[in-house]
């Protein structure tokens, strides 16, 4: 049995829930339980907003998948995909003291997967989506983001795309280019490379060429869906040719989260522009090695892995963004508050380097700052 | 702001999720997060069994509502649900160590609860169905029974019966007479009710007239369904009369489980059999007061409340019932176990008395008693 195996067994579940009422005698009883709970049931009953004031919604976020996804494991259904949502609630808990509970629904149905997570919200004060698996993932959250009255996040998307932008504003920095010049080329158009796109979008990138499965994708090709075409309205193509080769020549910034490892190589960072920003994120095999990018004579490397510098990790964005959203009472995570929070996140390194250009998964300022930029941000 | 109100508003919550794994640095996130964390996740994929080995699921029960019949508040929705849920988790842990979280479901459509419930089960080890109005639970019940492959328990009926039958043992020897030989009379024929009806019928009970609010119940009645109906197949009415008055004349054993407070007057005790048994457990208010019925010649009286002798306590039950369930892996929870629980909890009192029919909320021999039954009828 591996370290990781015995690990889960020795534990016993990564996650548990504990009473936060002590029950030692009658009158205990009499208050957490009949006859006191009558009274904040009445209480909700006559307004329901009350149920943040006297139950544990407030500060409770659901983790929920339909397995459809997971990791880089593909589709494993809801019970393989257990371990990864209770880890998620580790992190939760431990970086940012939110508790959060792990959901796997048993139907990849879009409709009844919708039904399923609003019939289960009352007792969530938000919803983290998690390894949904694209284009699906997209029409989730937009249903539950309009029928639901507490914030709804994918943080496959959104959390990769922060975390993306906060790296990209420090490495600019470091290369000493500007936003609104730079050609990007995004490998993987599924739940990351679209949040990714329209984020960047947002922050002032103008020019950019997706690739994926098929090649470069372009107006009237075969194999695209409606958020393809979407973002082929937000970055017309310039681009010549068909291949991620092709499509990287002279441009300034890599973004891998194709799940192919490997796919990019040293030649072709070589036909990049000079001092070109690579975001290897794929995990846990990036498309292309460190190493072997800087050799190439790449600017900065990031990837998605702890034993490299530059961890693009979205464990820096969704404790703090839900925490922030907990607290202020937030009803939507705005494209404003992804802008602020990226930003926050890219100010607490001081000074870029090429090595470090994102914060450390375990600095302590990081939690504060992102709820910090979710209140300011929240009108 | 009354007491249990400040109580809840302090607390933010009965319960907590917390983290079992410690984060502290990169090594401890590779375990429990990734890359390690695929290892269970493949593990199970390959075989769902494993779900045991490597997550919660084995400790984990959920608490699951409608709020369509909470307390005796009736139908105050899901959220004004959420303290009672919150509650019983709490007594979950607290009683038996085993980890509980609450779900207040926002339809009262049972097809939808039903297939909410089924899509939500897979990080769950156990059902715990709450305060779910009848008729409606019976059909949830029966069918998430047939659909999941874990216990699902409706402890407003089966917990309510098991401790009204564990009762009833002791009772029958304090005024010594035979499980087959009594007269009962139900009054309220709801969730409690008809689970008390059926549990006793396997106990020996052969003798038993109904009340509902419209009076006893018979053949051909108006306002009748399926499981008033059913009981009249197991108890053939032989009552004279319409009224629960009428009834109690010559009974030897009165359950109140109606929620009408003060519906047995001392004139009715009177008309009854010698040392009549009274369980009045309508709670808060039950439905003849003690005091009243012992004064009108009642052999032994019991409630649900915690302030009068022998309290007819749901918490004695289900902790240990699912707690046995999950350490024996039992997929459903027979009338065998039913019954052996019941007797099991009678046992604990060696020396019944009409003031010591059941044993103390706290008596802390009741979880394991109540688990080794469990499992020495699990075949």
């Amino acid at each position: 049995m591996t370290p990781a195996l015995e690990y889960h067994k020795q534990l016993k579940g990564k996650i548990e829930v504990i009473s936060r009422a002590q029950i030692q005698n009658r009158a205990d009883l009499a208050l957490a339980y009949t006859p006191g709970v009558a009274e904040p049931c009445k209480a909700i009953a006559e307004d329901v907003s009350k149920v943040y004031d006297y139950t544990r919604k407030g500060n409770m976020v659901a983790v929920i998948t339909d397995g459809s996804a997971v990791l880089g494991l593909g589709n494993i259904g809801a019970e393989a995909s257990l371990p990864v949502m209770e880890g998620k609630c580790v992190l939760f808990k431990q970086f940012a003291g939110v508790d959060a509970f792990p959901i796997a629904i048993r139907t990849q149905n879009v409709d009844e997967f919708v039904r399923t997570v609003e019939n289960i919200s009352p007792m969530f004060g938000g919803i983290n989506l998690e390894d949904i698996s694209a284009p699906r993932c997209f029409e989730i959250e937009e249903r539950l983001k309009a029928s639901l009255d507490i914030p709804v996040f994918h943080d496959d998307q959104h959390g990769t795309a922060i975390i993306s932008l906060a790296g990209l504003y420090n490495a600019l920095k470091v290369v000493k280019k500007e936003i609104q010049d730079i050609r990007i080329v995004v490998s993987g158009v599924g739940a990351a490379g679209v949040a990714i796109a329209k984020l960047l979008h947002l922050a002032g990138v103008r020019y950019a060429t997706f690739v994926d499965s098929k090649g470069i994708i372009f107006a009237g090709r075969e194999y695209l869906n409606a958020e393809k075409e979407s973002l082929l309205k937000l970055y017309p193509n310039h681009a010549k040719g068909t291949t991620l080769g092709e499509a990287l020549v002279g441009a300034d910034m890599f973004v891998g989260v194709s799940g192919a490892a490997n796919s990019v190589t040293q030649e072709m960072i070589v036909s990049m522009a000079e001092n070109p920003i690579i975001f290897a994120q794929s995990n846990p095999s990036p498309e292309v090695l460190p190493e072997v990018a800087l050799a190439a004579g790449a600017g900065v490397v990031a990837t998605g892995r702890s034993d490299f510098p530059n961890q693009l990790n979205n464990a820096l964005v969704f404790p703090g963004i839900f925490k922030g959203a907990l607290e202020a009472r937030v009803r939507h995570i705005t494209d404003e508050m992804k802008l602020a929070v990226a930003r926050a996140l890219a100010d607490l390194v001081e000074q870029p380097t090429a090595e470090y250009i994102i914060p450390d998964t375990f600095d302590e300022r990081v939690v504060r700052a992102v709820v910090e930029a979710i209140k300011l941000s929240h009108t």
